[in-house]
């Protein structure tokens, strides 16, 4: 694991957001209607030469470092690559997630097409994809603190239907080594989806202790998001 | 939830997937070589022109049937638009799902730079995404039986790395109207992440029986993928 973050600019945050963030949407965009379309096999061909054009263009210049710069006002790491809140990939809703002050975390976001299981409902792992981060998040204090998912479960109460949502997690506690976290995925009826989680922090991590606990870190195993 | 499938010949299947599967596998490569582009600003605005053509041009036609085709010959349902499995939607790795003559499914599939969450490992949020899903299929037996997700818990033993990777699932056993399933994560060198499952079959499934069960389906909630 990799937590020697670049640093970036407000300025470069912002010009690069500028730059490429219309592409994201634009693939966003792309990625729904491409499920769906049905035109003729002469129209699909003259739009798949149209993205081949593009990715010539944009393969150009490739740079690794988009997934580990943080950015030099809130110390908090910039995940522009990251599946479930990265502003540069269009696998992500993205879901944006609010920190309040208390340490809880929150997002509202619109999930279409592109994140449906059976007609009209979100498919059950992309809640949990979703709850996962936000879970992830909210324990390790906004990507600040390396935590690895030990475990999660999610209790499916009833559907999650496509459309406007909100996600929400907390810490409910911590032990030594363990950090216990909580969190939801609600409509506007109420909750659809709940989720606990176990987040580890790693040996390495551990008040500089790191030797004498070595071991935990791969017994505990875990991932992080 | 709407389970009347529309069947699709086999030659249908055949010509939709010549038509529109290279445009997906083009949009995968977009999301990947989107995500870490360091072209400059007139290049980005070239190749976002050439998206929004092919944008307007799949636009010209769509049909809502993709996400609920029955193959003619199988049976089973044809998921395109599936975001873990959808041969059709560029979210999807896609995990082609396997079904061995015991019922058990497993599937191969590589894991790139669009579903990272630290550098070089995937996304804990992924790998959930999965592991519902393929363990939804086995406890459905390939998505012919209605069964909801009712909990799904999992155990992360240690990151798993972006490339080559292998899941499994099978029904452990099943109770009424409960099926348990278990299903791994794997690379090379074996079981990175554990995944358990209770799924339901909804009132509406049950014998015909589901005027005195009928409440069970919403206290027991769930979520089919």
């Amino acid at each position: 694991m990799d937590f020697a973050f670049d640093v970036i600019s407000t300025e470069e945050y912002a010009r690069q957001r500028e730059s490429y963030g219309p592409l994201t949407d634009a693939l966003r965009k792309l990625i729904d209607i491409g499920i769906h379309t049905a035109v003729d096999e002469a129209t699909a061909r003259e739009a798949l030469e149209h993205l081949e054009k593009a990715a010539v263009l944009l393969e150009g210049e490739q740079r690794r470092a988009t997934s580990t710069l943080r950015d030099a006002q809130s110390g908090r790491p910039i995940a522009w690559a990251n599946p479930a809140v990265g502003l540069r990939n269009a696998i992500a809703p993205p879901m944006i997630v609010e920190h309040n002050r208390d340490g809880s975390c929150w997002s509202e976001f619109t999930l279409g097409p592109a994140y449906e299981g059976p007609p009209g409902w979100v498919h059950g792992g992309i809640c949990a994809l979703l709850l996962d981060h936000i879970l992830g998040e909210v324990a390790s204090l906004g990507l600040t603190q390396p935590r690895f998912t030990g475990t999660i479960s999610l209790k499916y109460l009833r559907g999650t239907p496509l459309g406007q949502l909100r996600a929400e997690a907390f810490v409910e506690r911590s032990e030594e080594i363990k950090t216990f976290a909580r969190g939801y995925l609600k409509d506007e009826q109420g909750i659809t989806v709940e989720a606990e989680g176990v987040f580890i922090t790693p040996a390495w991590a551990r008040d500089g202790d790191g030797s004498s606990k070595g071991g935990l870190a791969t017994e505990a195993g875990g991932n992080f998001s």
